[in-house]
């Protein structure tokens, strides 16, 4: 029986995983949670777990309401709500769902303390892949990707000796706007970038798939968890989103992970350590590879992707800038102040702003991303001033 | 440094092992050979292989010429023939590249003297299952296969635990006539069964693929090889024949061998005793997934499936017989005697006139053989009498 926190339950992958948590009482139970901003979703899940005991939120105002409602609960607010929230309480696994940069420092505590860490948020690896492996390799706390394509590399990777591997490959569906060209891509909408053609998931994962920010994130990320080099992790475009990844190895053979795009297998191997009877995707087998279809990545109609690699050949606090300006431009065109395009411009101005500090520490990380967000935003309220 | 006798070297099989052998001349010695009736051969093959010292061929009255030429040489004939060879010899590995139910002695013999056998015949796993596991469990012996399909499950099922295993996945091109319906069968000459649309192999298994019986035949194999039960043993078809088989797991993921259609990497599997570096068929990658078909096996319009099936379900010397029928019938339908469709037909009329014997020997097998012979030519005499 795993006590557990989830970070993020009001999220994309919080009600998932809130799912799968109801439907294993016997193996979880869930103690605490964070969501946000949004505070309305607290009585029910409360009312549906009666085992937390500790809930964050975002902000301190809705702290009062709450306490009055559930006098028997104890409450934190804010990023080092977060952090509290993960030290005082009994938990033995922390699912971190949260998006964004706000993931890394629980992500750091709770493998800190030596806790099991299913990891949904990706940000964590890509600002901060070298601190979380020296706590790793420390032999502090144990590590799970959530996100599909980790998860399958992990399962096919678990099947193989590492000797054997000729690469690993990271299918990708392309986006919302993989059938268009660059120059049609200047004028598309938030509410397109926001149809993902094969996955139903949260706003800022979206838009980054359309972009394939997303894939050159998850490139960084399966860098700083299996820890192949670079030439050795390649992206497939993969239309139907059916082959999660795949692991060619030497011997000609290939290792691949199948089923429906549902984010309750991964979530669920996340949870049960790795170990069956996790959640399996049914309903594909190799019948239906007739109707799947593969592509050869195209770096030059993502740039995005180049962007990333770039960053991580860089190293330092380079992927951490690269991530802030990212997530300021897409917030941007989320709200109609930026077309899509420009979201790769401001994450490669900001970029070639900010000089580079190898090796960072939290805090230099901290500052590079704070430093960034102020640059990004300087950004995009001159070319709105201009326009 | 292996001793190596190769049984069947101016087959296609048998060429191209001899082209591997002579590329790596620190592995293997090559120190016997059977041509069968192709006794021209052996002159360039002896001049080739210095270290030959017997060869076995189909016809005494061959024998004295050939021992003008070659006084050096120790020469044996017909099937006791093959026998002597491989008893009289200090070869540690004997390849069977065979074609036909002449190959289960040998096989047997092989493994009896508890030498590594390759085996490229596959009617000695379909004919003679039992008595191969019978002596392989008595602890003599080793098996590799090198059927393409078997090479495959063997590198999938290496690399998972066993009761991990959902499946195993055969693939199958569906032959030359895959793309006629069983009524525009009728009339097909030996001519356009031959004309294979992926692999380049020899006349008696590419008929065998056009009725499809070579893929119940393989099922066989499989079942007496890897020892699953036959419902997790199914057939796929597959278009291009580069998957060359799969094994699916209960994790939803998907062990595939993949390659361009080339028997060289499964001989050489076989030979490498199934250790890297043996010759990987090159040049196919997850990209190319995108232009791959794959299809449900359809039953009905592959009857010589079910048969064989049935055969194995049946036991006893019933897959022999079969063998034995088909074998007569693929004979006759090369040389133009009887129509494509008979093949089936002969088949199950001699299954239906020989009663069965369970746990069969080897004499009963023989004898089962012999007499499903003569009831097929019988029943093909008497079609041509009557027509």
């Amino acid at each position: 029986m795993r006590k557990l926190l989830l970070l993020g339950a009001s999220g994309n992958i919080g009600c998932q995983s809130l799912d799968i948590v109801a439907k294993n009482p016997s193996l979880f139970e869930l103690v605490g949670i964070s969501v946000g901003n949004n505070v309305k979703v607290v009585p029910s899940i409360v009312e549906r777990f009666p085992s937390i005991s500790s809930v964050c939120v975002k902000n301190e105002e809705d702290v009062s309401d709450l306490k009055t409602l559930f006098p028997q609960l104890t409450f934190y607010h804010g990023n080092d709500g977060l952090l509290s929230l993960i030290s005082e309480s009994n938990a033995d696994m922390v699912e971190n769902a949260l998006v964004g940069f706000v993931g890394l420092e629980p992500s750091l505590a709770t493998l800190r303390m030596n806790k099991i860490l299913c990891l949904a948020n990706k940000e964590s690896l890509v600002v901060g892949g070298e601190l979380i492996n020296k706590i790793l390799s420390s032999g502090l706390g144990t590590l799970y990707p959530i996100d599909s394509e980790h998860v399958a590399l992990a399962k096919c990777l678990s099947k193989c000796k590492r000797e054997d591997v000729k690469r690993l490959i990271i299918t990708g569906s392309g986006g919302a706007f993989r059938n268009l060209s660059r120059k049609e891509c200047s004028a598309v909408t938030p509410e397109a970038a926001l149809k993902h053609p094969t996955w139903n998931m949260g706003p800022k994962i979206t838009i980054d798939c359309a972009t394939m920010m997303n894939k050159g994130f998850e490139v960084i990320e399966a860098f700083y968890l299996f820890n192949f080099p670079l030439n050795q992790i390649d992206i497939v475009l993969h239309d139907e989103s059916m082959v999660h990844s795949a692991v060619e190895l030497n011997d000609g053979t290939f290792i691949a992970d199948v089923g429906v795009p549902d984010m309750h297998g991964p979530i669920s191997y996340a949870l049960f350590e790795g170990q069956l009877p996790f959640e399996v995707q049914k309903g594909k087998s190799l019948e239906d590879f007739g109707s799947f279809h593969f592509r050869t990545f195209t770096p030059d109609r993502y740039p995005a992707v180049r962007i990333c690699l770039d960053s991580l050949k860089n190293g330092g606090t380079a992927p951490a800038v690269l991530n802030a300006a990212n997530e300021v431009a897409v917030n941007a065109f989320l709200q109609g102040k930026i077309p899509f395009l420009k979201i790769e411009k401001i994450c490669c101005f900001v970029l070639s702003r900010i000089p580079n500090i190898m090796t960072p520490s939290l805090r230099q990380i901290l500052t590079a991303d704070s430093y960034a967000r102020i640059l990004a935003e300087r950004y995009i309220s001159e070319v709105n001033s201009h326009a």
